[in-house]
């Protein structure tokens, strides 16, 4: 007798060939993946809470899709190429209305990235989403956070902000018309993972992190690590096409400490910048330089004529409602 | 700054060497590791939800070893090795008079079978844990659940049943007395994950599966998947001792659809009943020859005389409240 959770495994099932190193996929105590011969496994877990990550009543497609690229985010930081993942779902109750665009979501990025789902539970609970996701790096070549050299440039991928500025219109504390909400909702709601860009950045960058709690917040992540400090020039900072139309503290503020951009912060010798931009341009993703690795401790902010400046920050913080 | 839940993490943080395999754990992106040369990699989700899989209130250090017991059932019923997971946690509040006593249970276990914990997520919501396993098998020696055939013999490890007398207990459905409780609720709170014996069982036996939904309905799923049918001589079956002195209805009936027993129930030829004998001997682990594969479609069941048996069933509902 299948239960109404047994049955949701149907919304996920593909019928498609499966991934050259999926010996075995969903519907045995485990799957069974092969890695390539002398690669290394990438492992990431996500988990996504209602209310916390993401609006109650969230859209379920691009909830699927966000769920996903979070943790596709979190390989596209380390250079490693997605290929499979693990989905656990509890959900109050089990709606096709729901279940199906949530799986549509899911796993349309899931093809894009040629990253199978093998395996999952599901069960009845509070809505909340815990993805497992797996790629192959080839060993010595992950772009880890300890990596960082003095001397080193910082870049950051695409732009930064407009999640964060989505999240200001939800919450009224800046008024967007609803054409501004909208986009810079996307945004939020859908990131975008720089997959590619990760790997092709394996043998050109040193460190590497994806921005989920803010600039500031994750590169200080790279540089304890590093056990090196870093001058940041903020007004350089790629604010995003929405949060671009706002005063220089809003962009400033959300820049650095924004939240949900899911873009990369990587590190990457000076001698290699005409690498980085060939990486970046061949996988049509823009990147920009923002700052340098020293050895000085702590992380330094600068404004665009090079004078000091001392903003406070603090990281998106997941005690907060969204 | 740190917050609240960045501080869980100390909780987990162990110091002792690193598995040889794990070449990078907590604290990037991802956790790096490298499969031995040539193995398949075992990996399973389980999702564990307060109200559903366990009481609010329950233990939190025999919380912590059942999250992990689960997960390495699975690897066991697949015959392969445990090599390392990750945690995802959703928590109301980061309390460490309950994250002290958790971690305790979760580490013990996890210590107990070199299983290292290479990575995790910490949020604050609805109390919430999700692991996800990882193993090694050789190519080739996992125990699908679509292997058994026609003339095996069923085995089913260890003994059945107890973790459902408590749970009768706890609803008031059967009066036990305090001692009972007691001693069932462990077998209920604290499941022993069969690793060893799936291990010995790799060259030996053809299917396997843990029991978690109870064993007719997790043995259905070995018939359907490896298409065959099979006979069971239900007053075979090996009831826990608590359950032992209860009356036949009630033995027939939880050692057949109790649930949470996390015993492996297996398929091996009848020409290897010494083997499986043996192997059970070397791990110290009980082993029962309960019944039969064969080509008839179902599951049919016998009673001591060899009459056939009709009783209702049903497997473990995670609708129900527990």
């Amino acid at each position: 007798m299948l239960s109404e959770f047994d049955l949701i495994a149907q919304f996920f099932t593909r019928s498609r060939r499966q991934h050259r190193n999926v010996a075995l996929g969903i519907g045995d105590d485990c799957a069974l993946v092969t890695p390539a011969a002398g690669m290394q496994l990438a492992i990431s877990t996500d988990m996504l809470v209602e209310g916390r990550h993401f609006f109650p009543g969230a859209d379920p497609q691009m909830l699927g899709h966000k769920c996903l690229a979070v943790n596709l985010s979190d390989l596209a930081a380390m250079g490693a190429k997605p290929l499979a993942f693990t989905l656990a779902l509890a959900l109050p109750e089990a709606r096709p209305d729901w279940l199906a665009p949530f799986a549509k979501g899911l796993l349309a990025l899931a093809d894009e990235h040629g990253c199978e789902l093998i395996g999952g539970d599901t069960t009845k609970g509070p809505l909340n989403i815990c993805i497992t996701v797996f790629g192959e790096v080839p060993p010595g070549q992950a772009l880890r956070r300890d990596a960082a050299q003095a001397g080193d440039d910082i870049w950051i991928s695409g732009s930064l902000g407009d999640a964060r500025l989505a999240l200001a219109g939800y919450r009224g504390d800046i008024m967007l018309d609803d054409a501004t909400q909208h986009t810079a909702g996307e945004r939020m709601h859908a990131p975008t993972p720089r997959v590619e860009l990760g790997l092709s950045l394996r043998d050109i960058a040193h460190a590497a992190i994806d921005i989920s709690d803010g600039l500031a917040g994750d590169l200080g992540h790279i540089l304890e690590r590093s056990r090196t400090g870093a001058i940041l020039d903020v007004d350089q900072l790629p604010a995003g096409p929405m949060l671009a139309r706002h005063a220089l503290e809003i962009r400033r503020r959300f820049t650095l400490a924004g939240g949900d951009d899911y873009e990369l912060c990587f590190t990457a010798p000076s001698g290699k910048r005409d690498a980085v931009i060939a990486a970046a341009s061949s996988c049509n993703t823009a990147v920009t330089r923002v700052g340098s690795i020293d050895a000085a401790p702590g992380l330094r902010l600068r404004d665009a004529n090079g004078a000091p400046l001392d903003l406070p920050l603090a990281s998106f913080d997941h005690f907060a409602s969204p």
